[in-house]
């Protein structure tokens, strides 16, 4: 059997909900996607679960399932994944959280939960945080993209089971860690240190000072959540034998790609952002796909719409990846199999995840092909594929790649 | 996010198989039904196997799956949801039996296994059983609808791995219960001391003298089955954050309603018979939902029919059950999630419970519409919903009510 490659794309948040104000259209049925529509015409479709049915996912924990891991077994938290994102190397019994630069009064009361959607300066203030030392425990930070941030704990007897200092709300103070179980006790004391010693080294900042110069909120605290234990994931290389790539703007599903062991591909203009170049990211996969057995994209934008609440910008980005898809089509060579889902829906009558199932196709030689037409949540239900869990996803597409093992005899 | 009510419609027994009488029809698909078509048509459809494909459900085991619990963990008899049902409080320990008054001459072989079907009198008879002492165990034991009623052994080392007394056809003798694992010594031990005297005590009980003067058959023994030890089930507020009730006509039902701690609510002319009063009911799951979060309702007719081989009755049910869903459908409120489906078949071909999908709608705000327009066994399969197991239906409900919490983030 001739092995293929595998390129899967995942359209963060594509998923929807039929929306009123679009004629009880889902965005993916509104928009006009010839490209996507093509795919759809010439490969096997069905539906995805990213966990299961009715489960309300995560980007973290359903990018695990897509890459073949089950995210109820090996997820503590999506600290772990930000940092492996920003390229800190994690070690086993390390705790991490994902981090804002925040805007604090002298009370320690959130004024700002993004510091201005800081952009300039975060991996200057990061220096000040990084490498502290608070009683047996070693502080490693890291800057991400804009007020972003990622911190890891090293040493003996830490536990990821302690709350957030993260209030979530501006106008409310800045929250004391507390042990979620007895063994987070010295956890938390360590993190409510931190937090105090963050807004000593920070608030005089030189960074800082020129921030409040000009009128701009000052990066002067740091609020942490979703705490984490590194997690022991089985390299991807291993568990599936194939050389893997991936390629996002965002932090986190960098992050979530180094955690399974795949390189991650740095492309100029994919930012994660609205503003992203899809076709740079395209050609990259291309590009990719002659040293690598499995390429995987995110793209993030649809997402970003989702949660703003905006039918008519998702269609718009719908239509900027059915023109990334139209590159795709005629630069893909006859060896690939191509797979296009979406780690969830995110509906924008909800502006958040759903679990609500979302499409999937999957194309390329031999591939059962059906008769649907469209790349959309409800032509796709009658596909040949059925109804399928993000979990399977891997093995499938192994599977027409020619890549798995034959289990018995 | 603007969380909803569920209103979850159980239509007990309803699928079938295709019937040759009814011209290779299923009497879903053979039933003028515009109502329920109705529902489906503006709804998402699809196939639901209630416990998993090709497993033939008990009506336990399906309620314990619709309700989001794994039966093949948590079952372990039918006795308990009985015991419940008929108003016993269970104890950590107790071992439940679903029982029969019945008839026996005085070798003890079986003559009528439903005392002729006896409706008068039974709580007379169950207060001479209840509260007896046998060595260190407690007897509970309450009479439930017509014939049937419940027992209870509460002590110390008691388990539910023993075989039944109830020889399960007339003419048979009454059985020795016998250990099923030799942990099982004592409890059959008990049960048949019981079952002995239970006949002693209730030979010669004026109600039955009064029945054998009448010419009707004497409720002089007791046949047991079904054993089974306390579930131990979270309650579904935890579970799923809701405040629960269920309305339903037969005690087994009520009894599955109370495990998972959900209020039974009592409606007047709800019999779970032939002649039960559906529009009642359907108007009471109307009033709940004032109230509650999740209603579930319980309608039994059909499967009786289905256990009669009957296609015509079923038919006739249908069309009752589709009037009751006309009330529904001008009385339901915006904000309300409805599901339609079925606990499992019983096709009148086998006059029993089968393994065959039962067909399942949602309907309500954002809801992915599909393009099925009957409510029947073949034309949902083609629906938007796919093919779901009974176990996830639960969190596809809470999550379009907009109930789920993420996993992950």
């Amino acid at each position: 059997m001739d092995q293929r490659k595998i390129l899967l794309i995942i359209f963060d948040g594509l998923g929807d909900r039929p929306v009123t104000e679009l004629g009880h259209k889902t965005p993916l049925e509104a928009a006009p996607k010839p490209n996507l529509d093509w795919f759809a015409a010439n490969g096997m479709n069905g539906l995805l679960d990213p966990i299961g049915p009715g489960i309300r996912p995560g980007s973290d924990t359903s990018h695990l399932a897509l890459f073949g891991y089950d995210p109820m077994k090996v997820y503590t938290g999506r600290g772990p994944f930000e940092a492996v994102g920003v390229g800190i190397e994690l070690e086993k019994g390390d705790v991490a959280f994902r981090c804002n630069f925040a805007t604090v009064d002298e009370e320690l009361t959130l004024t700002d939960r993004r510091a201005g959607r800081i952009k300039d300066g975060t991996e200057q203030l990061a220096k000040t945080l990084d490498g502290l030392k608070l009683g047996r425990v070693k502080v490693l930070f890291r800057a991400g993209t804009e007020h972003r941030a990622a911190l890891v704990f090293r040493g003996k007897g830490l536990s990821p089971k302690v709350s957030d200092t993260d209030p979530h709300e501006e106008g409310k103070k800045i929250l004391t860690s507390e042990p979620l179980e007895s063994k987070g006790k010295a956890t938390a004391k360590v993190l409510n240190t931190f937090t105090r010693k963050a807004y000593d080294l920070l608030k005089d900042h030189p960074v800082n000072r020129a921030r409040i110069a000009k009128g701009e909120a000052p990066a002067n605290m740091v609020v942490a959540r979703g705490a984490g234990i590194a997690p022991e994931l089985e390299p991807i290389a291993q568990k599936f034998g194939v050389k893997a790539a991936g390629i996002a703007g965002v932090t986190l599903i960098k992050g979530m790609f180094r955690a399974v062991g795949m390189d991650v591909l740095d492309v100029k203009g994919a930012t994660g952002g609205l503003d992203t170049d899809m076709v740079a990211k395209a050609e990259a996969a291309i590009k990719a796909l002659k040293s690598y057995d499995l390429v995987v994209v995110n793209i993030k934008a649809a997402d970003l719409c989702g949660h703003d609440g905006q039918p008519s910008e998702k269609i718009k980005v719908i239509e900027r990846i059915d023109q990334m898809m139209g590159h795709l089509k005629t630069d893909l060579g006859p060896d690939v199999i191509v797979a296009l889902t979406a780690d969830h829906s995110t509906p924008v009558a909800i502006k958040d995840h759903s679990g609500d199932p979302v499409p999937v196709t999957i194309f390329g030689e031999g591939i059962r092909v059906d008769e649907i037409p469209h790349f959309d949540e409800r032509s796709v239900a009658r596909g040949a594929l059925g109804r399928i869990r993000g979990q399977d996803l891997m093995s499938i597409l192994m599977d027409h790649a020619n890549r798995t093992e034959k289990v018995g005899a």
